[in-house]
């Protein structure tokens, strides 16, 4: 009789689940757990709770504006701390492991610092520790690109340890790292463990009755996340989409059942809103009396791009007079940087003033269905209505309707949508379990 | 006219001028001064601080035991970060830099995790670097090994960054660091930047009239650091020595004249003692009524050698009636341990009793000429029984006398031989003179 080989799985553990000694060693049990159960096992981890956040106040102790690259080689000594640390812990308890730093793990990217992609993921290493029998501890949120240099040999790679450049994936990219990790070894589960039980109807803190998915679909999850769900990073919700990796959202503090972001084949049976997020890094610029004339649009947001600032929503007025009002939003952490590059333009391109707004947030409704039952757009702006709140923007997706609404409205707005929507009461019992059993 | 090459300056700075941003900035700006007369440099730091004990505090926190490797790089994190932040304290105040891990700068280790020494030194990437008309600085107390791994190339190197293991050099690795890459570099100085103005005759902190010394011998060095003093590390100056560097040792907080530890052609002419050194990292094992026959020498220090446990000093008493007490010195950190290793051999080697004592010291005077001059060892014994100090063991080498005491007799011990041995008074001026323009 053949054997079949053990199942690999994946397991993902933010900050929060390493912050600290005692949790590191809560997390370790955990995984010793799961490899009693005979699985082989790669594991992702986080830099330990504020570490990120203190190592760049470090940085800004000494320069306003470090440099990218001194940058990333700087964050990812908090993935390496973590991830030699979650090793030795499985060591004292007897579990035969190794760590890995995002290079050491094969782990390409495009070089672009603080914002790398991966590019590709040499697996020999990790495949010969786990050979060897090891649970593979793997830095997250960092890989290795080709630094171009003059006397070095012509075409160095980036498994030329001379060459090699140290890049980090931005914010939450040890999601992406596990993800991209899942699909490269055919991995048969890839878990994320948070300090969330899963993913949620709305966030529990603001709408009390929200109610906890067994299941969703990858576009919902990523409109989601663009929409301010902090749970998964967008980038590793996508390679999961791509790749067909089952992605489930856990608890590292409970033993609880968590969420699926897979396909979901009941998509056009539920038809209904999903969920709800919300968003407060936003801020709104107008540019009044804008110059009717081609062009505009790329002068404005050409410059931004160019400065790697996204713009999410455009609303532009009907022109009067030959002239137009253009509003956008951009990450509000972003404005004032967007002021200093959109400043010079107002004489270039001969709009009467630009004001900004940094008091406004997102609220959006989710769900595979919103595109064909046009009544959801009506009923989310009739309950803001009644609720007296003022709408300055829309956007829609085929499974999206996203508002600006005022700041301090926000919390009010979602729980007037989660009861609008009936979002507290579970989806049939048959569709649900049929889902899960899909 | 052909232009001569800029000379090429190694600077290192250790912990303590790392230690906080304003440090750093300071340490920057002494860097940008060289950098401006026209050098081109190689700057070697350690750990900001106290990182070092707060990792290793860390790794306590989940395990008694940390795995070496793992340890490793945990520890190792500590320099990436001080390197990176230096260089961003340069970029901020307009000098072109870069940061190098220890792989990054090509330095290759023996792979004994804690413990590596350096193996070579493949120095395109910095050299390529320099060629870009940068300041490198290099992540100290690191290098990189090879992983003898199953399922990767049949012979992976250090330059392949999958099998590439990052592995430490020890305590005061990074004056090791600084040495070698001179050493490989050709540098034309190496300087080794601390928190004191440079090699003194005792430690200043006891002998308040304790001299600095402008010039002093690589062997003399060797053994005062052997024996006690901490300004450098041995295995840097013995490098140095091989490598025929001649090493700097100056104050990285005031511009005054450090030490230079060098060859020193008036050796034969000082004929005196140099300088003093004490340790209190010391204990003594007496393993009493030892049987006395052949290879129970071997027995004892077999087992502890290979637990890396290095015995300093052995004295074994004349048998009596067959049998002999037999003690030695180790550093007082590793005591628990050595009892470990040698309780089981009590009944092996029919010993009587293991007698151990963590209260004694070492007190070492220090001289090119002592070997010659018999008058020493008197003028040392008697200066230490004058003032009432008992010296329970003696060990000699060629220029060095060292005496085993009580840790509480240290101070006075040291103050009462600086004074016999007169180190306040200055080498002739002549002599001084002649050895600096050597």
């Amino acid at each position: 009789m053949r054997r079949m080989p053990d199942p690999l799985v994946v397991m993902k553990f933010g900050g929060s689940s390493v912050a600290g000694a005692e949790r590191i060693k809560r997390v370790a049990r955990r995984i010793a757990r799961e490899r009693a159960s005979g699985s082989d096992l790669v594991v992702v981890v986080s830099a330990m709770g504020d570490t990120t956040d203190e190592l760049l106040a470090l940085a800004a102790g000494v320069t306003d504006e470090p440099d990218l690259r001194e940058l990333d080689v700087l964050l990812a000594t908090g993935e390496h701390q973590s991830a030699t640390l979650v090793s030795m812990a499985l060591h004292a308890i007897g579990v035969s492991a190794i760590s890995l730093t995002g290079p050491q793990a094969g782990i390409t990217t495009d070089g672009r610092y603080g914002k790398a992609r991966i590019a590709g993921i040499d697996p020999r290493r990790i495949r010969a520790e786990i050979a060897g029998g090891k649970v593979v501890i793997v830095a997250g949120f960092q890989g290795v690109s080709v630094a171009p240099l003059n006397g070095l040999d012509n075409t160095p790679t980036a498994s030329d340890i001379h060459a090699a450049e140290i890049t980090t994936l931005g914010r939450g990219g040890s999601d992406t790292t596990a993800v991209a990790l899942a699909a490269q070894l055919g991995a048969d589960r890839c878990q994320i463990f948070t300090d969330v039980t899963g993913i949620y109807t709305a966030d529990p803190r603001i709408a009390s009755d929200a109610r906890q998915l067994p299941i969703i679909g990858y576009e919902e999850m990523m409109e989601l996340a663009n929409q301010g769900a902090q749970v998964m990073q967008v980038r590793a919700v996508e390679l999961g989409w791509v790749n067909d990796v089952v992605i489930e959202v856990l608890s590292s503090f409970e033993d609880a059942p968590g969420t699926q972001i897979r396909e979901d084949p009941l998509v056009e049976q539920r038809n209904k809103v999903r969920g709800l997020a919300h968003d407060r890094n936003v801020a709104k610029i107008t540019l009044v009396d804008v110059p009717d004339k081609p062009g505009v649009a790329r002068s404005v947001f050409g410059p931004l791009g160019d400065n790697g600032i996204n713009v999410d929503m455009i609303v532009q007025n009907v022109g009067h007079g030959g002239a137009t009002d253009l509003s956008f939003t951009i990450p509000r952490v972003e404005l004032a940087r967007a002021k200093r590059i959109l400043d010079p333009l107002v004489r270039e391109l001969g709009f009467r003033e630009m004001t900004t707004d940094s008091s406004v947030a997102k609220v959006s409704i989710v769900g595979a269905g919103i595109q064909n039952a046009p009544g959801y757009a009506a009923r989310m702006f009739g309950t803001l209505a009644d609720a007296g709140i003022n709408i300055e923007m829309i956007s829609t997706s085929e499974i999206r309707i996203t508002t600006i609404i005022a700041e301090d409205r926000v919390e009010e707005a979602v729980r007037a949508l989660h009861a609008a929507f009936e979002l507290e009461r579970p989806e049939s019992e048959t569709a649900e379990a049929a889902a899960a059993a899909g």
